[in-house]
């Protein structure tokens, strides 16, 4: 099952060399994101079949390890119940093994793994190796945004892409039509790779010339879906939301463009913009529970309202919002988001869910 | 409650002169835009207080004229029962007398009563007018389309901007948070005064210079409402829902800037854009019947569920869609217009509704 690489993998422009990809990552989205890989690596000559998946490795209730049982069924029972992920994907519990022998790393963890997994391979990774990173929620931090694409480059010396868009996992799981977008920062190439080793036919992927601005949709998202989660709580209806969606969506144009002025207009018209802002405004848990939030007026709080309904999963939404009021309050822009500002300020109950609304005021 | 005016209707520049503003129009949201209207013209100093309305006179079950119950209890008991619309709104049945000393009209009947209107004020319109459009749904035609802001200037030799957006008007009625895009053709000042005359704290509203823009939006979202409405009865999901709506939005923009080159891609991002995109694929009575049209597999006919679920309303999003088809097919265009194309494909039985989602085979 892990033959060595046809020649090595530092192959670019060698006729014989086959590419091969490890997934780091196999939640609910890593599992998908292998089974799209693993379907397309039989299929294009240019990659070698085998897809290695690392696993973080648990004991399953049976006693059984996730790793064998990923091997032996095909399908990660854990995280991706009932669906096949292809016989050409192995999981392999032991990281650096996972990645040794790969030139096309794809990154698919929550992203308060990333910094630990990117410090354990640091000087592992020689060579021309590519990543991409379908890491959603880097921190904003004061000093500009701590994008995953941009630690992943750093820490281990290679070019990363990101991907992005409106991806409920479950749903491309079943085959579901969708769409994604690759963010790339120079190689068009290299971007093009990796949009064939993604695309299906009901899953279209399309290329970006745009790495910050994908890969800040992917996070300021979920700002925009508190929001559209506290109009469905006070029960404003379809008008109000779609304008707090749009509201959300300029200010995510503007705030990206602001930190990154290469960042383009026409990101936000792919999938990872308008799509994936109108997929989180629709479903997802930062609008469930938003809504809830709303419900009680704001007498419950966040935390309160996550432990509840989210069985230990924590609300990216929330501490983004109170990560990018910090930069707008530093940097002195508050009066230009006031969708941001405003998002924060009801979370810790300085302001009542009703001000979602209230938009003079704050331009004043 | 009916006094001549200051000094003349031609008052542009003249310190004393007051804005006379009739609305060309009483069904739902022709009663909304009086009452906008009405509270701002009291607190203008630049408007004169008493806002003209014309209806269609009809007489009521109880054998009352529809306009002198709206005089008597300032209330469209027919079109928005239950709706205060402003004690200085007066209701007009005779249309040559009720625009006669406005200076400002605001157009907003439905689409195919318009050129019997035009006809009929044409020749009666003199002196410095302004008109805006609220008509949703003007033709495509082969030779281009037939916008209603054209034949209004047009036919009555006048300057007309439009007003489009997520505006559901029973929503802004009860005076739930809206907004509202504004589109000029030349002159910003003229777009401003109609913004104030819109604008309230619960309905925002912005002038683009686009008019062709934004305009087209209009009518070409209702296409968009139809591929929706196949997407939820085929319940694909909010992934694939999202996916629809974008690439709805992005055939929208390039077909508006064929159309007209001087359309702005910024114009997508305003109400009358993705914020209108959103509201008519979730709500609205295209996306409803065409989601009836699915879950029926296309079996019943759209003029059948149409006679069954409107009471007699026609469908906007089905004719649109046959008219934008036949304009693609004379000029070449079908292959760049998947979605579009799908969609009166489908209304007219020769693709299943499942092929919304097939897009591959379309741009082959």
């Amino acid at each position: 099952m892990s033959p060595a690489p046809e020649k090595s993998r530092h192959g670019n422009g060698d006729e014989g060399f086959k590419s091969r990809v490890t997934v780091v990552g196999s939640g609910n989205w890593g599992s998908v994101a292998a089974k799209l890989i693993a379907s397309n690596a039989l299929k294009l000559p240019s990659f070698h079949d085998e897809v290695r998946m690392w696993v973080f490795e648990e004991v399953l209730p049976n006693g059984e390890k996730l790793t064998d049982v990923i091997n032996k069924t095909n399908e990660n029972v854990k995280y991706l119940p009932g669906i096949k992920l292809g016989r050409n994907v192995v999981a392999d519990p032991d990281l650096e093994n996972a990645v040794k022998e790969a030139n096309m790393l794809v990154f698919v963890t929550p992203h308060q793994f990333m910094d630990g997994i990117c410090k354990k391979l640091s000087g592992e990774i020689t060579g021309e190796v590519e990543a991409i990173s379908l890491v959603k929620g880097m921190e904003v931090k004061k000093e500009g945004p701590c994008m995953i694409s941009s630690l992943i480059s750093k820490q281990l010396g290679i070019n990363c892409c990101v991907l992005m868009g409106a991806n409920i996992a479950n749903e491309i799981a079943m085959e579901k039509f969708s769409e994604a977008t690759v963010g790339y920062r120079e190689s068009r190439e290299i971007a093009e790779t990796w949009v064939q080793l993604f695309s299906t036919p009901y899953f279209m992927v399309t290329a970006v010339h745009d790495v910050e601005g994908v890969e800040l949709c992917g996070t300021l998202k979920n700002v925009v879906a508190i929001a559209a989660g506290f109009v469905d709580g006070l029960e404003m209806g379809n008008n109000t939301k779609a304008a707090i969606m749009r509201i959300g969506l300029r200010e995510m144009r503007a705030l990206s463009k602001l930190m990154f002025p290469s960042v383009k207009d026409s990101t936000f018209f792919e999938s990872c913009g308008v799509a994936d802002v109108i997929t989180t405004c629709l479903g997802g848990r930062n609008r469930r529970v938003a809504e809830a939030f709303a419900q009680s007026g704001g007498k419950r709080s966040f935390d309160e309202l996550e432990a509840e309904m989210l069985q230990g999963q924590k609300l990216q939404g929330v501490s983004t919002a109170r990560e990018v009021y910090e930069v707008l309050n530093y940097c002195g822009w508050l009066e230009m988001f006031p969708l941001f500002a405003t998002v924060h300020q009801i979370c810790i109950g300085r302001l009542k869910p009703e001000a979602i609304v209230h938009y003079r005021e704050h331009k004043a």
